[in-house]
């Protein structure tokens, strides 16, 4: 990597990070792509691997075959703990990288809104361990259900309470109905399942705030149609050890509670040594650079623009032109071209609710269940990276769909847990 | 499960576990599964997985669906720590289970031989949990070597060694070879992959000491094709953080140690209060029953039985035919029928030596190179529990095939690691 060409260090192998180092493949740059993990992740999928219908392996893709025919870019498998605006260097696990041009593509965390309590039990839904981490605990609690002498422990451990009834919400808490109605009860044929209650808590006035109104209602009467209790108006307070309490003073017993509240920026920002807003997204300029510094970019979840009087949305549409954008900008500052201002062509958004349902919005264009589903597929798979993800895909979806079967639920993980950093010292193996 | 009929607790949900359980389902009993994991894992191809061929989902299988047709049969998700034979229960971390027959069919567990240097940083490869952390420790050890900027820690990553050149040792080191020469080729154009050295060491004689002298000799030949380093009498005597040491005193540097030079029966056994032989296994009648109490059956890996003047080998094979044996014989005791000897028919022996070689024997007959491949194709394929991974192992492998690719190497483990025990407490996020 000492060509003498300019170096671009991408932080992070999301939609944005992954968009913009494709986009520089004909520029005269040496690209870096930094990640802690290995495979970028199709994150709309993820409620499908925490409800046991997908594989990891089909909704995630290892970083470096996707940069096989990009060739000027390489890939580090390192987690990026600060960046040195001034000295143009990263800090990382596996040292310092400095870099010519930065685009910080670090993407989103939960944020739990500083409620301790819920922290500590909740499970959030941004990574693929927390996706893996939600399907073992689930089935485990169904297991342990199954075999519980004490009628009220039973139904505690009967109960997921998902909090925050955006997109994920909606998506998972429809998902996990399925994976009780049309799997579980195959599986546990002397377990009364009637009694498992899922409940979707949400804090404002509606289900999916940010599609019209007439697909919030559709996707309403979708998710009571399939069981799971919207409670709109209620917000969480806390959590302790039998459950959540509301901020009514309700409390709701369950050993399953699911986070899809809110996400604030990653904590990599806060070392840019620019103002975060309270969300902790990075102000960035119309051309999505930092004020005091244009050699670095911020895009995707990370960077906040407003764009026709409201802040553009978090959505992996975003960070792709927004990728696109930043890699655009840098290829012309090679021949002396001035940045242009980004400027967002909304695609449209879409939420699925189980087998057969969907809400979309796409331009003035609304479409609802069968037709809004057959959109979703078609679009999601698609997007999804690499031919033999969309076959398999493919194949489970219509496995499942055929045979009301779900093909992955294995309570299941590595023996031994390894670090990312560069030590070479094996760890002791957990026995 | 209060019926009146006699109960038949199983131990161990592997291939003789579940043979029982299936041949059982006509019987007038209650047939109780248990098992520390809530999946049937097909053993022979974990080394697959931990090449980064094969989804874990691919080669497990959940119990309760594999006993769904099996309408006297219900599982419990428990680990088994002891047996009380005189009180006829068994006590597990989810409570006492009581039984009035038991059939022990806990299997084997790794064998280090009281090396504890070795035990410490070898990988096994028994369980789902010892492949996928294998697959994640070869692929980060690749990430690592390519930015390493010392030679010889850059060599210490490269190379692998593996202890023992039985099937599982000679089969890994095959798919390791291919993972590197045709997949990470391609994903590290810049890291040499030359300097990759893949050592198998065997204490003994030959590879393969259960085949033919004419296969071990083919199979000698195509690991060497694939540049696999094949040792022979050397065995290990110890590990350090460099790497592994040879009882010549020779030392081989590396970060990659994996252990397939032995088994033992699982420490379960020494709960029966019957003498175990040098292997941790119980010496059995010809029933397959522990000669002071015959309502308990030993069955699999972890009984020990002669026939024609030599013990039975630990395979699936042996395994099933007992399962259904120890079922065969509870039935018919339940009207005075009187147990039978148990006989194993050979079912013949394989071994596969990555892309398109194969050794099997099958009675009288010897295949090699492809036509063994095919024969190991054919029969793998009918084995495998469920006709979904049917389908997907052979996409995978005819994408393999065609292609070159191994479709599965993401680095991936849940965030969050639960205990199988009954506790309702949650645990504490790891962040």
């Amino acid at each position: 990597m000492s060509s003498g060409r300019p170096r671009v260090v991408i932080v992070g192998a999301g939609f944005g990070g992954l968009a913009a180092a494709r986009s520089l493949r004909h520029a005269a740059v040496d690209v870096l792509v930094v990640d802690k993990h290995n495979y970028h992740l199709f994150q709309p999928l993820l409620y499908q691997v925490a409800s046991a219908l997908l594989d990891p392996s089909e909704i995630a893709y290892p970083v470096r075959a996707a940069l096989r025919r990009t060739g000027n870019a390489d890939f580090r498998l390192a987690r990026v703990d600060a960046v040195a605006v001034e000295a143009r260097t990263v800090h990382t696990d596996a040292g310092d990288i400095s870099y010519d041009y930065l685009v910080v593509a670090a993407g989103s965390v939960n944020n739990f809104f500083g409620v301790g309590s819920v922290e500590e039990r909740a499970h959030g839904l941004k990574a693929l361990e927390e996706a893996l981490s939600l399907r073992n605990h689930l089935l485990q609690a169904a297991e342990r259900a199954a075999w519980a002498e004490d009628e009220s422990e039973r139904q505690r451990l009967l109960t997921v309470v998902l909090v925050g009834a955006g997109p994920t919400g909606v998506e998972l808490s429809g998902a996990i109905s399925e994976l009780v109605h049309l799997v579980l009860r195959k599986d546990f044929p002397r377990l009364d399942l009637s009694r498992m209650r899922i409940v979707l808590l949400e804090a404002g006035d509606d289900v999916l705030p940010a599609f019209a109104p007439r697909l919030r209602r559709a996707a309403l009467r979708t998710l009571q149609s399939k069981g799971v209790e919207v409670r709109l108006h209620a917000a969480v307070s806390a959590a302790n050890d039998e459950g959540v309490v509301l901020s009514s003073g309700e409390e709701i017993p369950t050993s399953t509670i699911v986070w899809t509240a809110g996400v604030r920026g990653a904590p990599l920002a806060a070392s840019l040594g620019v103002p975060l807003n309270r969300q902790g997204r990075v102000a960035v300029t119309d051309t999505l650079q930092l004020p005091q510094h244009p050699e670095v970019f911020v895009i995707g979840d990370l960077a906040e623009l407003h764009q026709d009087g409201a802040p553009l949305p978090m959505l992996a549409a975003v960070a792709m032109q927004q990728g696109h954008h930043v890699a655009t900008t840098i290829a012309g500052s090679l021949s002396g071209v001035q940045p242009r201002p980004f400027r967002y062509r909304d695609k449209g958004i879409m939420a699925t609710i189980g087998r057969n349902s969907a809400v979309a919005q796409i331009g003035p264009l609304r479409f609802t269940g069968f037709v809004g589903w057959v959109m979703w597929l078609g679009i999601h798979l698609i997007l999804l990276v690499g031919f033999r993800s969309k076959v398999i895909a493919l194949f489970n979806w219509a496995w499942d769909y055929f045979f009301y079967d779900r093909p992955v639920r294995l309570i299941a993980r590595p023996e031994r847990l390894e670090a990312t950093d560069a030590s070479h010292t094996p760890h002791p193996p957990e026995r």
